[in-house]
């Protein structure tokens, strides 16, 4: 990688300024209080991931706040320190490089759901329509994982939990749980992966007043599931304005 | 029908401009979250329909993305793909012509009470006002009603459930809720409409409420039913400005 | 009464001019959905009522929309029909000419406190700041109540309800709730008792919470109740800045 | 203290403007309705106080309404009576004089756990962030504790409460709840004061849906509490931007 190189700089600016706008578009949904919260952008040409950088407030934050580093975590530009979570997001875009985006919030009824240890279920079609099925919850973190290196034993934890789906493919559920923490959402771009956050928190708001009106009430049949997932994201999806 | 003529071309335009209109109050009334959402306008001379179209933003939404579309869904106008929903509505249009409008939204408190599976009882006057008993809520589609044509046994099931209802008048109780999925209402007019679901959302809210400060607690007796429902909607009524 | 008169001309002027700008406070606190919702004002030495008339948009709402009554009812001043809860409102002032505004709101949380048919307790210091006391809830009205002069005989349950109270001082509970229905609240003058209605509906918001918290929870100590609403109302008041 | 000496007297301007500011924050962060809630802040150099007067509105508050004490209650400056609740504030300056601002409001959903009488459990990582343990609730004060000197008998029980915390140290626990009434929370100046106060509000709120998601839910482990807490204010905090 040589960043030096004309189009390679263009890549690196034009991710940076992703990062920057995904970042900036948190507060606008309502996602974060305060520094809560951070989004991350990886380039897999570049093999660079662009994040933000440690408690600096939305308001204030410049392109120039934007912290780049390689999938090893050393800082390749920025003055700032990257975001605490670091570790958790390059964890992640090591094990699945089909991501491209990553967000870490503590939105509120997301984070009420992970509080309770609890998967949300897919109690109807706006949750089928982005997540092929439950949004996971993953185990508490040992004493151990957490004294230890403790971000990425988060990236660890997340891994493990998507891999023991039946699918396995970390896009069909683009987000998860963190226990006792918070939510963790990606996609195929910073600003897919702050999309299925917004929906996210949403789904996770409807599915508490569901589960208060009638507590007994699971997911919905696998047949509805796929119906909305696939025309949506399937291979002859008709939902939106076809590209061709 | 041929709006090549004056007159017509003059309402098919009118039936457009308010179908963008009611469109673009929905996230006025803090309705929809992204493009989840549609709302569709009838005009019974023209014998068309006119109807959001799928997966585009409403900050972008003008007047010539409006899709118009005969009963039986061949578009007259537009060069965008319908929403995705457009079978729904002309089938509602198809069995009650006295419709004008219909919206479609994933409302936060309407959607619960649909993902619960539960029509929403006449709990006080705010509901009375607006519907002549409770919200009814479908009965889950079936796997073949799923997989085979969806949208349009998604109107199958609503038509089946209002017919159902003593009265079987679609605008004495305009909305429903689709079960495991979200609401519809509709109305005399695209705004009509709107202005229902924005009612069907604040009563799905409140009867959340009402049902957690007293699970015990059902529907308003039929007399106070019938009088608020009567003194805004019945023939002696006497509730804002007289027209005469 | 002459309002020809200089003086009471300038009264009346002044009296609608605060009954609108009372009414239109109620969008801004988001007291109300659309019209719902309707404020007046009486001034006991014209002994006229102000009020908003029926179904009228905030956003167009004009000084020559408001309504003047005398106390049986008969149209003084202006065009449209008044609100068609006015006969309520009379009936209160006739009754309690200390009143000087009165408010109807269907505010979200207050009127899930009516729709469950339960006064809200006095659960902390932030209620006992206004109310002496729960805020009461009246019984249903009967079938020949509902049928029969159905907007008085609100008034008359609303009477009877504060009459049983052991103080029977509508100013020390300035609010109350009409079981199946919706809030009236009350002070003295118009922007008062908006100022009323908003700390109901934030009472009722958090004994909701307060109740899903704590469902065995009930009402405050009778000294702390006295100690706070007196610090605010008793003759011996020392909170905000003193008048000498 | 020689408030005339130019450099006290150009800390005592500052002291007034931070406290000003910070009152200003409230009703940004939705902490406050009408003239609920006041921030004060110590200079400790001065041994002064400056507060919020007594029941003046946020939108006309200005510099000149900010009233500075010394810590027994004698007014240096203003005009106007200070708030009702400064006894409460200076007893907790008093006792604890690393505190440099305090702030009380009702905001809805601590106030609603104070008036259910429950310390809000540690039940995730947002509340470890800034609270090293659980936010503490008060006994209710006794009959002659309201009925004595009120406002500074909240500040005994408050202190008391906080001493009998393991560590007793205010500032691992930036806030608490008076039982029956409303939260108070504080830091090492009045900004810091009013963020502790928004993430109480916050945490109160994620922690009420936690509950009613899995009421058996029960706090964090120490381990996770322990980290989360020192990554952001331990001797090796490694959250944020170092300052060397």
């Amino acid at each position: 990688m040589n960043a030096a190189h004309p189009d390679l700089a263009h890549s690196l600016r034009q991710l940076r300024e992703r990062v920057l706008e995904a970042n900036l578009a948190l507060p606008r949904h309502g996602l974060v209080t305060f520094t809560w919260g951070n989004v991350s952008g990886y380039d897999p040409e570049l093999e660079l991931v662009a994040i933000k950088p440690s408690g600096v407030s939305y308001e204030r934050m410049a392109l120039a706040d934007i912290v780049v580093l390689d999938l090893q975590g050393r800082v390749v530009e920025g003055e700032l320190k990257p975001s605490s979570d670091t570790p958790t997001h390059l964890h992640l875009y090591r094990t699945w490089p089909q991501l491209r985006g990553i967000v870490h919030t503590h939105s509120t009824h997301a984070t009420s759901w992970a509080q309770a240890g609890r998967a949300i279920p897919a109690m109807g079609t706006t949750h089928a329509d982005y997540f092929h099925g439950e949004v996971p919850c993953t185990r508490a973190l040992s004493r151990e994982e957490v004294e230890g290196d403790y971000e990425l034993n988060t990236g660890h934890v997340i891994v493990e939990t998507v891999s023991a789906l039946h699918d396995g493919n970390p896009l069909a559920r683009p987000g998860i749980l963190v226990a006792e923490h918070a939510p963790f959402a990606w996609g195929t771009s910073p600003d897919q992966a702050v999309h299925n956050a917004v929906v996210m928190e949403e789904v996770a708001r409807m599915a508490l007043y569901t589960h208060m009106l009638n507590p007994q009430r699971g997911p919905i049949e696998q047949h509805l599931l796929d119906k909305h997932y696939l025309r949506k994201h399937g291979k002859n999806a008709y939902y939106g304005q076809s590209k061709s």
